[in-house]
């Protein structure tokens, strides 16, 4: 088990669903730096559940004491320590003898061998994204002060498709920023909310995919072979629950591409080299070129649904039937969002550090 | 820039294209190994050029001198490093002015100040997966013995497909590695063959998509977050270069997925626990499941072709026009192949001795 | 800054003397561990302030809330959080403009450009030892399970000293550790309290050293180079504010020492291989070699005295003179004593998992 | 087992004393440092055997081949990676039933179960210094552009003392880098030299103080508790074969003074805010104050003697008798203090990079 991620930004995350408490360490934070609390708490909005119509009523505030590192409204150089204290849950409607399919219930309980703390998921529960996101939120307002520009969009809720990002700007990022149901065509988003409202009549839930941009990154961020920019973010990503596929640029869709059109023609612009395109999503040989980041995420679909599944007592060793109690989001595309956004800015900074750049 | 990777076992990639040689010293293997190194030969046979009619005809041995840790044809325990010296290659077809598009050039110009070995890429080359394939396949080696068998095949290059891993077990996967160009359905291969030198005929080049597959694994591997392992198995794909998607299981396709659908059931087979499907890959909230491990990646055409590109002279900062000459290969999807499954056999070998598995 | 140690286990600290509050985040600790809180409560009491006469007064309870990783008494496997909320302190003893000789005050005014929570030392206070001592604690009774135990007691305090420690065997080790002022010839004491309050009426301190062992190590812990164990230990032990060296078995006495007297003849007892003598500490090569583990540990007299001091005034750049105020130790040796105990107990606990052991 | 050291730059070890060859990797180099190679043939001298008469007479040349990471006499940035060949060496000295006393034959034995290579010593031999030198070679070099020097000088040998380093300077420094026998007060090199002399002649050996400087280091570098100096360089040093102590500034004498003689008071020079003693070795609270960095690390007597020593036969499980042959080095000292050189150097360029200088 590890909870620690980074080079020279390093984030320890803890806690259990309901549990007494969730949240994280940041340590390495350059010194000095004025923290907006207002703008951690629209992040933390923008993740946290009962947001919109389709997500769970679980009411949590998600509101983070912060313990340390912070002095004077600035942060001190000094590890940041944040921290939700649990409010509102119901552990009665977890067993641990009924491993839900397409969590982690079943894997945890064999690898921690009955030990592991099982209700809502323990320290499995997508819940721990919440410090996640507060540590995000943070590196985010590192990160503009050097004028880079997070902002990601939803591409996809089953069959119901958003345009991709083409032209990627700060305006259109921080349009992203703005919503708590980020679009490129504020359109389809009514087909959006009826497959997942629909999903949520019949019990069950859908998937979708995330697009993600960056701006504003200096050529040379990252390293070839096992620090590249792709390397970290997708380590970081699939550290997201239910994420399933990353892919940069035009992604799986090279297979179909000749070299002569997934090659980004290099041009020169007033006197600036730059390309003419930019199918390799801002990374070639690991490395930032100074295109816009361009990455799209899978999620897959919220594994709680109140449709009976297949499952087994583990208690009994008997075949059983289970049915998810309890409130669930038909569809954590919308919320992933702003932890999409968050794992990519702290990826962003620690590089930024671990490169000395100030 | 690191060229360090691991947690327990610990991989340093070194050297140049076109330098004096290229290598890589693995720290952590358990001792008393025997390593066979025919096996070694077969998989470095695999990745090399030449080795069919589709790929560039550079005839580089890849011949690995091992320098240490092993003793009387078994591993010591200590660092093992094996040296590939470099012998055919013609520095005369580079020139660091002309940054080839597609390619690390123009990155590591910037990031390196001017400072790189840009013959043939340099450090940057794919050249420097010849040492990974080496290191990997001692890794496959300790794994079989643990049972752990892993194998990949060609699931789509340009626009032909093969079929999609669905059963999966040791044979099939025994097949995929007997083979310098692996298929489920052999039929495909002519017309993969057929695209790939179409392209080359033209000067240009193809993509397309490995699927890799483990079986045997134990349930249990990985961890929550930080060392999910997904996040460690992407973070090793993503280091190879042309690496531009990576996707478990069901992947992308979760996102027109119902839960109902992806979820997979828990079911007793003979008194032990298992799913009757496997659209997660074998990994659920970051830990292997006892399934299949399955994931897919997505390859991008090779950047090097002889088609005129724009470009920039970085000396004159004028517009360009290169034409890449020297042979490549139109498609390197075959010979990633070993590569692929070399990265994931070392993401398990790391994963079973850091979580002290013997 | 890095608050992260450890490579299996993972330590991560946090916090300020004069902040919300202080804690650590232990990841990587084994499942289904019974940890028993008032052993914990003992160390704590064993650290804390107000311990004994010779300490200062700053009454704080150092009662550590434990947020997470513990259900039904035992471990889960998940991160461990335990947090020391601050309460009896007077932040108006201290100004950021007169930096305290011996102290960090000057280099993190400096390091942190001013932005640093100076009050107390903020993070650079050896009150953020009390978080170490609960990670310790933990780890010294995981260990015990393993037959590991760790004790270690006050060798020398200014001109008064203790005995070596020449046969360690368990009950020695109980020794110390269940006293708040160990030592192997008891009669010492009363010159070490001598000395201490001699120094505290005239306003000064006292340095010392510490000695700490640990037996029922296997043999093989710890590697060659850069993980040798005394490398782990070394770097856990000046990670302890006012250490300013080590030295394991004979130490600074093997500059005197013969090879013929200083080897360890290795003898056969009871069929066992073991040896006759242990002037290497019970490591060689860096590798535990079944001897007990000895080492010392320097402990420089505590920078907080009521003496008038030189130092400068930051604001004005002037020549300016201090007199720390506040409740001060005289000498922490005999706190330091359970500190430099858990760094052991944190590095064999992280040594063992690293190396697979159960 | 990990061969790999470093938090930015990134060191990787491996060979064995009697194998094909022993050689480090270095990644994380800055590029455009152009590599005076007469000055690592300099450092490689000093400490390659038979330097003096009273070194072992093993002639090697110790010659560097650097493979990688070097071009056009300047670093790329890429891993640097430096192999020295074996050549002369006798193998039949060596068998592995009889491990030697004081050496780290046995453990090697139970840890590896007998796979280790036991040749020499083989991974564990002092001979992997010659690698270690090299890259603190190249790490001294870049550091002397940055205005920071490293020396050491022998500071006892046997009952043998030179001066201890009070004030400190670049000449001084410069003369002991210049020097194979490097003292502060020449005088004492007799007395040293005949101590050594009189052990080769009774086939034993004696061991020594080595005290290492470094000047021309900003304020601010390292960081309280983990990646404290001390912690960093203390690693470093336990990582060299012979080395049970070390000790920074007044290290084990502070235990006899008091707070007031202890701290350093500060004070303003020409306006400059600077210390009048230095008794914390240049180091407050794990992080660098201006003074020179002072430190002393104890050497033990070289194990190899040829008096006769007890052990056991291994292989028939009885006791016995071994008298060491081959040509070893009566005392170890004066080799080991460019290893020493080497160690603190690679620390401090890695702190460098990674806290953001250039």
């Amino acid at each position: 088990m590890s909870n620690v991620w980074g080079h020279k930004i390093k984030v320890s995350i803890f806690g259990e669903s309901h549990g007494e408490g969730i949240g994280i360490v940041i340590g390495g934070l350059p010194e000095g730096e004025t923290i907006n609390l207002n703008e951690i708490i629209k992040d933390m909005a923008r993740r946290a559940p009962g947001n919109n119509e389709q997500s769970s009523q679980r009411q949590e505030p998600d509101q983070v004491k912060i313990l340390s590192g912070l002095f004077k409204g600035k942060t001190t150089g000094a590890p940041l320590c944040g921290i939700i204290f649990n409010q509102d849950y119901r552990s009665e409607d977890y067993e641990q003898s009924l491993p839900r399919p397409g969590h982690a219930d079943l894997v945890a309980f064999m690898k921690y061998q009955g030990y592991n703390d099982y209700r809502g998921g323990g320290h499995f529960s997508g819940r721990l994204t919440a410090p996640l996101t507060f540590a995000g939120s943070i590196a985010k307002q590192i990160l503009v002060k050097r004028s880079i520009k997070i902002g990601a969009h939803i591409k996809q809720i089953a069959d119901v498709y958003d345009q991709s990002l083409i032209t990627v700007d700060k305006e259109i990022l921080s349009s992203f920023t703005d919503s708590s149901f980020p679009l490129i065509d504020q359109s389809v988003r009514e087909g959006m909310v009826r497959v997942i409202k629909k999903a949520k009549d019949e019990g069950d839930s859908v998937g979708g995919i995330i697009e993600c941009a960056a701006v504003g990154l200096p050529v040379g961020m990252g390293s070839p072979f096992f620090l590249s920019m792709e390397s970290n973010i997708a380590a970081m990503m699939f550290s997201i629950p239910a994420v399933k596929g990353i892919s940069f640029g035009k992604g799986f869709d090279f297979a179909l591409m000749r070299g002569s059109e997934a090659n980004d023609p290099i041009v020169l612009d007033n006197g600036m080299i730059t390309m003419s395109s930019n199918h390799n999503g801002g990374i070639n040989g690991g490395i930032t070129n100074g295109m816009p980041l361009i990455f799209q995420v899978a999620v897959k679909p919220t594994p709680s649904i109140s449709i009976r599944q297949d499952t087994v007592n583990l208690e009994k060793m008997k075949r059983a039937v289970i049915k998810v109690r309890g409130r669930h989001d038909p569809c954590i595309v919308p919320r992933a969002v702003p932890v999409i956004e968050a794992g990519l800015a702290l990826c962003l900074l620690d590089a930024w550090y671990l490169e000395g750049r100030k």
